[in-house]
């Protein structure tokens, strides 16, 4: 089963969550199935501080991260994971369902990666914006005519898939769809070698791509918004490892001198 | 996946819940994951009240069966699954963890059984009385820090393990284990033979039994309870079928009329 270590590398990451009971059972379900790491961004504060006054929270919950944006709770992480009805939207990232998430999961976590379960607002889920962050979503099999979970009851039960399933045995099973994000085995020596890059340096090498383009006259000024969130997504898509990361960075800043002179 | 009509052979057992909330989330996990037979035994009836009448309240929720007691609730049950914390208790029955137990009740329900998954109320769970109705006890993995689940996520873990794992490949590595309960391959002509007895035949068994004990002069009346417990432990452990059980009937019917004659 996943080490104390790599369990501490998981996070579970609440945007903008409303009823603190929800926030309390999510915490909850982090406890009874050893997941340590909440992060709640941009909370609405009174339910918050209700939450984490609460008697009997947990003691994760007291000690939560709390960020203002999604991007700066995902900094260093090298696997995003959304969640959240896929019913009403045609997703832009791959969809993986949650019986065949654990392997991805377990082979970043075990060669020193750091991933992140994100979990929208109750009413109406992670936003476009947000989904951009993610290399992957996961879905939840729910019966089409109530698809739609209550937040701590999906926590519950993603955890429990995580924490209980998808070892050895899965682990073949999964890896010829899982390609760039999870080709690498578990207990392979270079296995650093072949982490995601962080979220943080995803976005700085977003950003030097952006302003390249901004530089070649790439496109319409107008433009600018829907190129940057299509850039995201292919980043995520590539999902390079850290080393090839820093080398298109390198690349681009390279380009970006050489453009502005 | 399961047939919709094995689904409506599951059915999940509440006995006494307090918290309306928590019978709200229990109803919404079964609609999530498409169970749609719920019973509640005995509950505390303003707060059933106020969960049925709770807006968005599920469908199912407002169809629930109502029954005074657990053994009226099980009564055509013919394998019947508890759950609980057994941090602080011995338990009577053989444990299956949740990953191992999806094949178990499937083979059931292909053979035609009806299945039952019973939660105890929040504040103690199911008493040493309420288990021994039970052929097998359900443990979720969970910290041994914080073992206890809430309610609500505690059957959407277990309805989310059943609707989704534990198909073909699994079936064989359980049924090594699986012996009495679940020898049947799923596809079997006669499958219907191999299903176990419903709960009702088992008790008119047990009674039966108690008769003949009570006229053989086999223990003292003090003993009565306590054999009586072991009596309904016993035959859960044997699990025999339906039609061993009404062939061990007519046996004891027999003995019994010898011994009061």
């Amino acid at each position: 089963l996943l080490t104390e270590a790599q369990r501490d590398r998981l996070e579970v990451v609440l945007v903008s969550p409303r009823n603190p009971l929800n926030i309390g059972a999510a915490a909850r379900a982090m406890a009874n199935f050893g997941f340590p790491r909440l992060t709640v961004v941009a909370p609405y504060a009174p339910h918050w501080q209700e939450a984490q006054s609460a008697v009997g929270a947990e003691a994760l919950l007291i000690n939560a991260q709390q960020t203002e944006s999604l991007a700066e709770a995902l900094a260093r992480c090298t696997l995003v994971l959304g969640t959240g009805t896929l019913t009403y939207r045609k997703p832009e990232q791959r969809v993986v369902s949650l019986p065949d998430l654990a392997p991805l999961v377990h082979a970043e976590l075990a060669r020193g990666g750091r991933a992140a379960l994100v979990f929208g607002p109750e009413k109406h889920g992670l936003t476009r914006e947000d989904l951009s962050y993610c290399h992957l979503l996961v879905e939840i099999p729910t019966s089409a005519q109530q698809p739609s979970m209550n937040l701590g009851q999906a926590v519950a039960v993603c955890l429990y898939e995580l924490g209980t399933h998808g070892f050895a045995a899965d682990h073949t099973q999964a890896s010829g769809s899982a390609a760039a994000i999870a080709s690498a085995s578990d207990h392979e020596p270079g296995a650093a070698a072949q982490r995601g890059a962080a979220a943080e340096r995803l976005e700085r090498l977003a950003g030097v791509v952006e302003q390249a383009m901004v530089a070649a006259e790439y496109s319409p000024a107008a433009m600018r918004e829907a190129n940057r969130h299509d850039l995201r997504l292919l980043l995520r898509r590539l999902a390079p490892t850290d080393r090839d990361a820093r080398r298109i960075l390198g690349l681009f800043r390279r380009i970006l001198w050489r453009l502005e002179r």
